[in-house]
């Protein structure tokens, strides 16, 4: 390969570059891009050019082009849904169901592959502790464990069940976690700030996320915008090369997020093009996505003899191994003719709506419905197609949205609807985007009394209210980010006036993020808190509204009281003056003298129907040093309900160990389905019990362990001991 | 010395261990004291003990009974004033008056040294950046320079201008620094949580502005209860040996915060007292402050052979040293006769709150007032001595405290007077020290209503109106953490109402933290920022409001225009897509899409009369290598009125460096007093443009380097550009 040619395999461009057929005219970061380094004809990988025939189209031409006839790759931002749309990953991850998320992740990977797509940017891996950040809807999360098993069943899914170096059948993509690393943990929860974590932390809560799928056999690795510690992700020698490559031993591709390689020297880091690429490949970035500093900078860094040429061979035998594992070099028009099969979608997506659903709030009054109850459906949600999402929004087939309105009709309820409020906000959404889906909004003249005197209207005259309420979807997702996360004003409103007609009122909440509901969560009997519940939302709604399905979706993030206690996350480390039952009122204790510390909806939180009359008892509790594993044993038994719900084992703090570690950590899960009694085994691998001290070396201490067994982070039902040997 | 008289040499008592004339029954953490191990009579040292006659006394005693004779050491919880206070310190931070600051250190040590005690714990020298965190009243601030030049400032006055090992004389105390390190970046701003910080950001944030202070000499550190990066700072070898003792030379005492010992065992770290002893002497505590745990596990320690005894005799002498240093072993009772200069502490306070208050807002209806202006004072903050600060209110003699309506009385100044509302609120403070000074307030019977019904009334014959608002004094300090920092509700309502009768209003500030103002600016036509002004604040605030003074503070921390933008500081690192004035409607740029990224007013902000006729040329740049200094040289000018300013020169972000810097960075500050014109010349040390990498490396470049030079961190008024050779 000349050296032009090894180049072009590390440098990603976007379809217009092949012609205007395939997309825009040149505009955005790669404007400036030098094509007398870089031939089209001779570049490894294109972003985001969607449709079988079109992608086929062009790698036909393009190998007809290319003097070594290597296939061109295709990439994709295929979130959680294509044309077909799941719930977002915050709710996905919740469900704790990983026959579940493989089952999505393998969708998800047919539906790209038939399109003739072969990598995916599903997976966002950051551990996220502030909702600020619009971008915690891709996150499955705050917790290590959640994010951990979410990312190895969606990689199963989307890959196959693959060891490390093994091809990808046809079937399948090959997938690409996002956004190595902490990218979630940007400053005051405002995007693309910088990031100040201790080793301490990125060790025990923030890597071990990304490196799990890294173990799962993941085949790309995205690094993040961010600035970790003073280093920009993409230049970070100690994540890349020490971290994953090293340690992990990950020897799939690395490439770099839209544009951040030329944000290096817009953030002062680089001073050129030059030091850019030399900085970017020398920590272990391969490929170059969107920005002109691999084009425009490595063949003059070759030039001048100032780059180790060996790094840009490895770089380009990595791109070249990805493809071969996709088995491109056999099959340049990889894919598969998908029957799609609507049946399956409708029904896994069903699930995954009622499985990731969060009952924040029941009481008598509340939920579920009785199937002859006259109901005031209130509020835009209800019948919007809009809300899936952001990401879920880019290529989705709109008109196969079922709102709740629609289900509803389609089941023959009793019920009327009325808007209520209006959804968009476009002052405070104030983007091209936003202006864009606004414009519907502009155009209905209705004012906002208007809107709440009509839904009052027809409230006045029925049994129970079904009120819809929360964020709109350009409100959450990348850049959009908020700093104050109550309900609109026209929201809150309209839910006092409707609890003033004394009626049962349940609350349905659409949202990408956790939301502040302290002042308005007591005028509802039940909160149903669906996210952005993907294309068949409405019909699930509808099952658990009726009691047809019970929501048994847990928080994957804590939902706090106040913006004023962010972060806020249920592992948090001991201090050394704890609030309890009995100092409360004591003033030198750690407390807030205006909120209580706790969240109003913890980690883990989620009832089901009939949650309250489930027992569980530890029946027994083995350590297998063979296998390395704790075994517990549960008896859970419920007299009046079949069991739907998440069994959560929380490690309680270990004491005395090199480093204080968090009052509880999540361990294990167990899905309940479906039955009176279970006879529940969870195992815990011994790895559950390891952390890295504060000068980041790994411990797994000997010694008396305790389990916290139960229905979230502060729901624990039973306890189990177990003494494992030094 | 027997092993039991060294181990006593590191152990500090409260006075009640030396009898019921000396304090109350013992209680709290030191009731399980080992009283076998220690003997009272051969204890190192006794924590707020005051009066003379009764530290003499107790002396006398433990001399006759002492085998050794010895002196105890007394050491006090003396901030920001004793019988007579200064301004909280985040306000005087704020003046940037090194000799004002050196004056008042100077004071204070008198006032301690005439009363017999020996250590004060003046300086709290924690960065700070998170408003809902009490104590951030006790922090110079956000800034590290800032707190460097406050900490070093201090220390010169408080044990004179010391070389490092040199004697403090009759008229001068040893310091403490305190805490070390990082307990101001406790997580959500709530007391007590554990703190996360990279390397880089503890060795180029958080620790300079301790390590100035050992630099100038200072004679203690106190260790901070926190847990940082998962080890408890009290048993952190890597602060307390190698950065404290190795890099920075330290042989002085170091001592642990009030029964942060004991907590070690609390915090899951230590399993007893034998293992939080060897870990905090090993780590490099010297002292246990009010804990059971040299007490108890040291001699234990020694006996079962598991702890390096050296330790302890290292540990002996430094507290040897200190005793030696201060001269106690020529005169036990070392203090001198204070003719305690009442005219000196009434100027210097006086000057402190006037270069310490921050004009926050200025209209031409505003400040000055006009001599003959017919006032209505408003709001209980005005007629309260309670307005002092939490720990400024510990010792204070109340009776001396002049307050605002008490200074205008004395002024002869046209006024009436109404209290408006409630000071205190009992439900928000809801501690027994709360429920102490909340209880005048529920013995007046009047409602708010009434309340705010007299003070319209007196408004309506005014022509001015002077609002008092604010916090009381127990809502900030040490465990007052709060996630609202609004004003109370009752204080909104009453602002719109007097805003109602279109009159001028000028509201005065009393808190101990950056509060929320967005909502109630508008009704203002100048805010007066008094913090916590010290005894003499009311005098200082009149002069100010009639133009005697300028106000001449700066802020020290930035105040965010909503808790949702918490935390924020001037000096963030750059990102990738900053937001301008092109991109504003864009939205994938680093903004929140509900408010602007800036706060509602800046680091270093703080109008002064007459500040908008400032102008401010750089005449010369100059690099001497020899000194290793950069000189600005700047002609300031006003052709209207005498200056009385602070001029700020802030390092703009050094290009690619190491790691990605701030994108500014104060790097000196002058005070300008009563001139029109002022040749200014600013001397910036080499080091200043230094920092660590994330390796922690220290790095100082050679290049071009700019400063800008303003008033505040968003008002820059020039420019200057030097070149450093490399």
């Amino acid at each position: 390969m000349t050296l032009a040619e090894k180049i072009g395999q590390l440098v990603q461009l976007t379809p217009g570059f092949f012609g205007s057929e395939y997309g825009d005219v040149i505009t955005g970061p790669e404007l400036n891009i030098d094509m007398e380094s870089v031939d089209v004809w001779q570049t490894g990988s294109v972003l985001n050019l969607s449709g079988k025939a079109t992608l086929d189209k062009l790698q036909t031409t393009y190998l007809e082009k290319s003097r070594l006839k290597i296939p061109l790759l295709f990439m994709n931002d295929m979130i959680y849904g294509y044309k077909n749309v799941f719930p977002i990953p915050l709710a996905l991850a919740g469900s704790h169901d990983n026959q579940l998320l493989e089952s999505i992740g393998a969708f998800l990977a047919q539906e790209a592959a038939a399109d003739g797509v072969h990598v995916v940017f599903t997976l966002m891996l950051d551990v996220v502790r502030d909702p600020r950040w619009g971008r915690v809807m891709e996150s499955p999360g705050e917790d290590v464990h959640t994010v951990a098993a979410y990312g190895q069943a969606l990689v199963t899914g989307l890959q196959g069940n693959l060891s490390r170096d093994a091809k990808i059948d046809m079937r399948h993509v090959a997938a690409c976690i996002k956004h190595y690393a902490a990218y979630g943990a940007v400053e005051a929860g405002r995007e693309y700030t910088a990031a100040d974590l201790s080793q301490f932390s990125l060790l025990n809560t923030y890597l071990p996320g990304y490196l799990a799928a890294v173990e799962a056999g993941v085949k790309l690795v995205m690094t993040a915008f961010t600035v970790v510690n003073g280093m920009p992700d993409s230049v970070d020698n100690w994540l890349l090369s020490e971290v994953l490559r090293k340690q992990a031993a990950f020897n799939g591709v690395v490439i770099s997020d839209y544009n951040a390689l030329n944000e290096l020297i817009t953030m002062g880091y680089s001073a050129d093009d030059l030091a850019a690429a030399k900085a970017a490949l020398t920590a272990g970035v391969d490929v170059d996505m969107m920005a002109t500093i691999f084009a425009n900078g490595l063949t003059k860094l070759v030039h001048q003899g100032a780059i180790d040429t060996t790094l840009i061979d490895q770089a380009v035998l990595r791109v070249l191994s990805l493809k071969n594992d996709l088995g491109l070099f056999e099959n340049p028009y990889r894919g598969f003719d998908n029957t799609a099969n609507e049946e399956e979608f409708t029904q896994l997506s069903q699930r995954a709506a009622v499985e990731s659903s969060v009952l924040l709030k029941n009481t008598t009054a509340g939920l579920p419905l009785a199937e002859d109850s006259k109901i005031a459906l209130v509020g835009p949600f209800a019948a919007s197609p809009l809300t899936l999402g952001l990401w879920g929004s880019i290529n989705a087939d709109f008109s196969k949205v079922k709102t709740l309105k629609a289900a509803l009709e389609n089941g023959h309820h009793q019920f009327t609807y009325a808007k209520g409020y209006k959804m968009y906000d476009a002052h405070v959404v104030g983007t091209e985007m936003g202006g864009q889906f606004a414009k519907a909004e502009a155009e209905d003249l209705q004012t906002e009394a208007e809107l709440a005197a009509e839904a009052l209207a027809i409230a006045a005259s029925a049994d129970k209210i079904v009120l819809t309420i929360g964020e709109d979807f350009l409100q959450s997702g990348e850049a959009a980010s908020k700093t104050n996360l109550h309900l609109a004003p026209a929201q809150v409103t309209l839910i006092k006036e409707l609890h003033a007609l004394g009626k049962p009122m349940i609350g349905i909440i659409y949202s990408g993020r956790p939301l502040i509901l302290t002042d308005v969560e007591p005028y509802f009997d039940a909160l149903l808190l669906v996210w952005f519940p993907g294309t068949n939302g409405g019909t699930a709604i509808t099952d658990m509204l009726f009691g047809k399905a019970t929501p048994s979706g847990k928080l994957a993030m804590s939902w706090p009281r106040s913006v004023g206690q962010i972060p806020i996350h249920y592992d948090s480390l001991p201090t050394g003056r704890p609030l309890t039952v009995h100092n409360a009122n004591e003033r030198f204790v750690s407390k807030y003298i205006d909120s209580p510390n706790t969240p109003l909806y913890p980690f883990g939180h989620g009832l089901t129907y009939g949650q309250d009359n489930i027992t569980c008892e530890v029946t027994q509790v083995t350590y297998d040093q063979v296998s390395a594993t704790i075994l517990i044993q549960c008896a859970v038994t419920s007299e009046t309900i079949a069991i739907e719900d998440v069994l959560q084992v929380y490690l309680q703090q270990p004491k005395q160990a090199t480093v204080v570690l968090p009052t509880q950590k999540l361990v294990a899960t167990k899905r309940l389905k479906q039955q009176k009694q279970h006879d529940v085994s969870i195992a815990i691998p011994l790895s559950a019990l390891a952390y890295y001290d504060n000068q980041g070396s790994y411990h797994l201490d000997g010694g008396t362990y305790t389990f916290n067994v139960g229905l979230s982070s502060a729901n624990i039902l039973a306890h189990a001991t177990v003494n494992v040997p030094k």
